[in-house]
């Protein structure tokens, strides 16, 4: 497997130049925050990722985990780099400092995230969900359950899991049927069973802290009915010590097409003991808060996996020496040209590159609305959460799309080698290939961006997300480009208005294919912004490939958002034209 | 893992109606074939497909391959499969009649081929390579070597291989290393190590001849001086029987992303036995013969593939219920409706299954074409051999292209669940991976298609194939079907007359686009050809199935060649503008 080298060099650049980080946290009053945190905290951040968690992805996949008796045993190394992790107050990054957490904005956490998804997807998956958990407690638990809970799980001596699904109920969870019933004391026994839940059990902390959907006794049918809880796997006594084990078992663990250093277990709740988070019959909504943060978090993934695949790449196709190059020698001293020269392979190289460079500005810049929205107050904050919610489902599938298409040049640059387990580009596929699927697939984000994002707001956050864009537009110095982005956005919000009173079945035809056109279309006004940017950039070196890639977006990857755009006025009708005698005949 | 059921309504449409077999066979004077025949044999592949390997096909990637001291063993149930697929007849389809074949053509192996893609691919993969090594013996080899070793690789007794890369040699064969030493009896030993070897070592018959390329002493450096050599892993007496074991070792068995049922070996020659197929020197064409033959059959893996993981996503979708589809409420007994109802769930399976199908046209096509060039002699031979040489590279890549595509949509559509291994959706995304990688990676398929077929040829051989769509073109009925498949045709001819002129890095660079954009288009027109046949079909139940999917290929999938045709014209320069600095940097 190669090396991952976080990519700090390109971090800094659009930290500091493109979006100017600094200004960015003087406007938001972000106290103590600056640059020169920020580039240290990554290069923290790239130490622990590069050093204490890469060496561990391989071996994670052959590995895998084990239930056993005493519960789930994860890869060798996982629980010590995980002691190392919380030690050194990684788990804390975003935590209130009310608990302890260091409170650190999103434009800091957000690029160690992407350094730990790159370094081991497996690994990372737990403190993710974690930091979810935190989340939901935060803003819904009551004082007494933040008190008892928040601080143990956001420095990581305990850890957090969501349990929504259920055998029947995946993406509908209105069809969800664990209960609780009312205790005397206060609290609720939950009974039921969930399937794919992510560390249910692990060998990483003494206590896991369980946040379960499930129905009251009373509860109307469908999605109103649903309450969320806290459900420990140990209970917590009054003084904070740990008590009784609680009645939560794991059933079995999945075998997987990838992800193997982490469990995915199958979760019985037999009478477990647990608390009510939020208001009775609003568990949806609390759940909300964590899946639209794990949602940015399952794209960050994507773009993770994107950059390892790309390094991984671009090292073999260094090394490799096959043919000689269609423009002539390159190395008459070898017997053969290194296959970076091969015209075919630094195509997909910029594809890779473009691809996965293009969603890591719009991570950053997600980052800084997300910033605002936690500093600002107002109207500002108002916005920044109307273009956090336009963009929640955009990350989430393009960017874990655009990892399977990466992970897959990946491959391909290997040749035979790409297919075979050593060389680690295989892992990265399989790794990934989740990311499209869970915290709602990318079907069911494009049915949440063209439904209740576009249509359901009257594009309301579309115009919001337009003004945000607008603003990156009138920032550019070029001209040239600045009229081809603004172009881009025009067209953009042109398509998107065209859609508010389209029938819902229509949408739901070319819901991809809208999700698809916006991503193209929205990142490549990025890239015309990083172009605009790279000319007067510290670091030329880097700067002048940069350039290259973005002028490869602009020519060869841009260009998709036109196909999508074509299905989008074009495709909905032979979508729907069909029913079910068509597929099935005799 | 999902039933397989053989496609014989759609291979009886294409074979009878849409490509008029009987009028074929005439034609080209097959004697004694028709479509009777032809559809007792599909009939009879059919029911192998379905019972005989289909089941063994998921345990088969669980139980994986082993190599012990007496050698590689595959999958409980492989062998047998094989003992009954040899004594019924089926290893010998394609054989010379000379040799106890049964010298079918290849419009009835061809769908048979598909179907044992379907069913279990790592079992396929065995007899796939035994019959191009009956080709290359066939039409290479010398008299002495056909009586003694072709009637038992017909007849499926012994199996073959293929041994072309090295370590170091994948791509670029003129770096292989391995050496061909002339002895006294006119015999050569052979020394070296081969990689990557399907089915080097196994458990299903007493021999195996692999087919290797290696080097004479005098040889001219480059693939100029390579030869093909035929060495036995048991030596054959005079007599026809067996004797001593040859110097032919496994060293080892590779760990694969996928196709786990098929044993891939690292090959150890020791000064073995071997004898030269062709004459010196010259084994690079007639391992050819062997490859081009073997690339169509993998392009047919990516087919079967399609085929299999469409069926698996279709059954799911009817079955699983999740939600209310947005048009209304479709089973108002049920908690929820099927999924297929979804239109995001209708246009994911319309996409695999205009693909798929679309794919498979092409294939009959291109057994046709297979037919004539056995069969034929003179312009209509030569001119079926451009037709081959032109699609060869497209069949090969743009179905495995698809096979990926496709397969990951079938994860998609079984949710979370796709990811899950019992459910048997994501072990075809990892077997067909492959097919994307060997006999060629699909970089090098696009690199032949633009260099030696169009550009070397001068055009010849696209105006070959121009003539061969025309035909098809000609014969429809419908005026607009027509002059729409006429402009696809049109403009296909344009935009490849354009490349006869541009230099070897600018073809280099767009070369996948340029197969893609050939692919999508061709496919279009055999499309708008079988949408002007559906209406008199017979079968209508089926027939308006596939209209629809047809009319959605038309409305969403064809575009994308015009977004492939705009990266012909704009994409090379990008790509070429860069040189390594651009991707190293500090």
């Amino acid at each position: 497997m190669a090396t991952y080298n976080a990519p700090l060099v390109d971090f800094k650049f659009l930290l500091n130049e493109w979006l100017n980080i600094d200004a960015h946290y003087q406007q938001i009053n972000a106290e103590g925050m600056d640059s020169e945190l920020a580039l240290e905290v990554l290069a923290q951040g790239a130490k622990f990722a590069e050093n204490e968690i890469a060496p561990l992805n391989q071996h994670g996949d052959e590995q895998g985990c084990q239930l056993t008796n005493g519960g789930v045993t994860t890869p060798d190394g996982f629980a010590a780099a995980y002691q190392t992790y919380i030690a050194n107050g990684w788990n804390a990054m975003l935590g209130s400092a009310d608990f302890d957490g260091q409170d650190l904005p999103y434009s800091m956490a957000v690029p160690v995230h992407e350094m730990l998804n790159s370094a081991n997807l497996s690994w990372r998956l737990t403190t993710m969900l974690t930091e979810s958990a935190v989340l939901a407690i935060t803003k819904h638990g009551s004082e007494e359950l933040k008190q008892r809970y928040l601080a143990n799980i956001i420095s990581g001596e305990w850890t957090g899991t969501m349990n929504l699904t259920e055998p029947h109920a995946g993406t509908d969870l209105s069809l969800l049927s664990t209960k609780a019933e009312p205790q005397a004391d206060g609290s609720y026994a939950i009974t039921g069973n969930k399937i794919f839940i992510t560390a249910g059990d692990h060998d990483w902390s003494e206590n896991i802290i369980h946040l379960v959907l499930a129905r009251l006794p009373d509860a109307p049918k469908g999605v109103k009915g649903i309450s969320l809880f806290l459900v420990p796997k140990i209970n917590v006594n009054d003084d904070g010590s740990l008590g009784t084990p609680n009645a939560v078992s794991v059933g079995s663990i999945e075998k997987k097409m990838g992800l193997k250093g982490s469990p995915t277990c199958v979760m019985n709740y037999d009478g477990a003991r647990g608390f009510l988070i939020g208001e009775e019959h609003a568990g949806l909504a609390c759940m909300f808060t964590m899946m639209n943060d794990a949602r940015f978090q399952v794209g960050l993934q994507g773009l993770g996996i994107g950059e390892a695949s790309y390094q991984g790449a671009l090292e073999y196709a260094i090394d490799r020496l096959q043919s000689r190059a269609p423009q002539g020698v390159q190395a008459p001293d070898k017997k053969a040209d290194p296959i970076v020269f091969q015209p075919d392979v630094r195509r997909m190289l910029l594809i890779q590159r473009s691809l996965t460079e293009g969603c890591r500005a719009l991570s950053i810049l997600y980052a800084k609305y997300m910033d605002i929205e936690k500093y600002a107050n107002g109207e500002n904050q108002s916005n920044a959460e109307a273009v956090i919610a336009y963009l929640t489902p955009i990350c989430k599938a393009f960017f874990t799309d655009m990892a399977t298409e990466v992970s897959n040049h990946g491959i391909q640059i290997y040749g035979g080698h790409g297919y075979i387990r050593e060389w680690g580009m295989e892992q990265y596929v399989r790794d990934t290939r989740i990311a499209q699927l869970y915290e709602g697939t990318n079907g069911i984000q494009a049915a949440d961006l063209i439904g209740r994002k576009l249509t359901r707001s009257n594009g309301e956050m579309m115009k919001i997300t337009h003004a945000a864009f607008n603003e990156i537009v009138n920032d550019m110095a070029n001209s040239e480009y600045q009229s081809h982005a603004l172009g881009l956005l025009t067209q953009w919000q042109t398509v998107s208005e065209s859609l508010l009173d389209k029938s819902p079945e229509h949408c739901a035809a070319i819901a991809c294919d809208y999700l698809n056109y916006c991503a193209y279309t929205l990142i490549g006004i990025l890239w015309l912004s990083m172009l605009d940017k790279l000319p007067n950039a510290e670091n030329q070196d880097y700067a002048a490939g940069k350039i290259k890639t973005g002028e490869f977006y602009i020519a060869s990857i841009l260009p998709r958002a036109q196909q999508y755009l074509h299905t989008i006025e074009h495709g909905a009708e032979s979508v729907n034209a069909t029913d079910l005698n068509d597929f099935v005949f005799a």
